[in-house]
């Protein structure tokens, strides 16, 4: 079982770190973080940076495919051509292909999502909407066919726990969810639109458009450190 | 405010992430993450590998640093002079010292947890009595005076909004927890040792020690990869 964590300049870490961990903890998959090239891609913060495993080319028929999205990266991806070819390529035999937060919509620009309900960051729902797709924003995980895509950041954990629970079974997924302690306890209470103060939403909404008005160019500047630690 | 993620062969990926993410929203902060020097860092599944901004040494005096646990990493780390000894230096200019997971038996190493309340991963609980700490292993987030710790893995993404809650305040943590939509609905019920089955504790605990025996030395294989991106 090949897993496919797609990486571009751009996307939010978590969105993918999240269900990579759970996913790396089925039996027996392979994991791959899949990009242009191996090597290190720069995420939205412009810090961190994670290393991608495999090319595009190297990865033509993976189970599983998992899409994050990113705070500036995720215009820039639906624009990439190699990489909404590579994603419509591997949706013809993929068992699943996936996607968190704003993923969804590097899914919807390759036409993967065309009348499907899907989900996506809640700042976006509407976006979603405009390339076709039947958004669900009450919605935490949406699945449909071979197709599941989860809301904003956190909650591709969710949604990994959950594919686990698909294609391992309950049991599984319960070892995983152990192993990573997910017994969630959030301090506040403000995690979903709807419990959110609107003074909140509008905040959290006005920084978000703000970050990305000042970020560099995503891919500008590519990513170079030492080729070795210790 | 400079905040001080570490990173070592071995640590777990979530464990860093999760806080990381939350942590990065916060106003003003200078995001680190350090380790022997910058460069790529290879975590405990040996595939998936985070990159290193800074060197301990040119990171002497973090306002707040977190210390993430690993699987196969944890116990070299403890026994890793050059972090024991920036561990000790950093906390005493500190404005908080953190933990994440197995992440508190390494600040336990350094001596920073003697006699204080403290958890971990439920599985090694023990370990962090037998180094001198006080386990309160029903508590996903112990604080006392500046020290911090979080239960597994997952707990670090509560423990970050916490001290979000507790810096900046409330409001600040909740613009956050809606921005990475952190509105958790784990799909199973299997997060704490308390609520799991027998079963699914004895099987994780059995896959656990089966992964650490099979795993390679830690820091044996040096992270290689083509030095750019696109």
């Amino acid at each position: 079982m090949q897993i496919a964590v797609v990486l571009y300049p751009g996307m939010t870490a978590l969105d993918a770190i999240g269900p990579y961990q759970v996913l790396g903890f089925a039996p027996g998959v392979e994991m791959r973080l899949v990009s242009h090239a191996p090597g290190p891609v720069v995420t939205d913060d412009e810090v961190l940076v994670l290393g991608a495993t495999h090319s595009f080319a190297d990865t033509p028929a993976p189970d599983i495919v998992l899409v994050p999205g990113g705070e500036t990266g995720t215009e820039p991806a639906m624009r990439d051509s190699d990489l909404i070819a590579w994603l419509r390529q591997v949706h013809r035999t993929s068992r699943w292909t996936t996607s968190v937060c704003s993923g969804s919509l590097i899914l919807a620009a390759a036409g993967i999502l065309a009348g499907q309900p899907a989900t996506t960051h809640w700042m976006v729902q509407s976006t979603l909407a405009e390339l076709g797709a039947l958004p669900q924003p009450d919605k935490r995980i949406v699945h449909t066919g071979r197709i599941a895509t989860a809301a904003g950041v956190s909650a591709g954990i969710d949604l990994a726990l959950w594919l686990v629970g698909e294609v391992w079974g309950r049991e599984r997924a319960e070892i995983i969810q152990l192993y990573i302690e997910y017994d969630p306890q959030p301090p506040f209470t403000a995690g979903h639109p709807s419990t959110a103060t609107e003074r909140v939403r509008e905040l959290a909404r006005t920084e978000a458009a703000d970050r990305t008005r000042r970020a560099r160019p995503v891919g500008g500047a590519p990513a170079v450190w030492p080729a070795t630690s210790r």
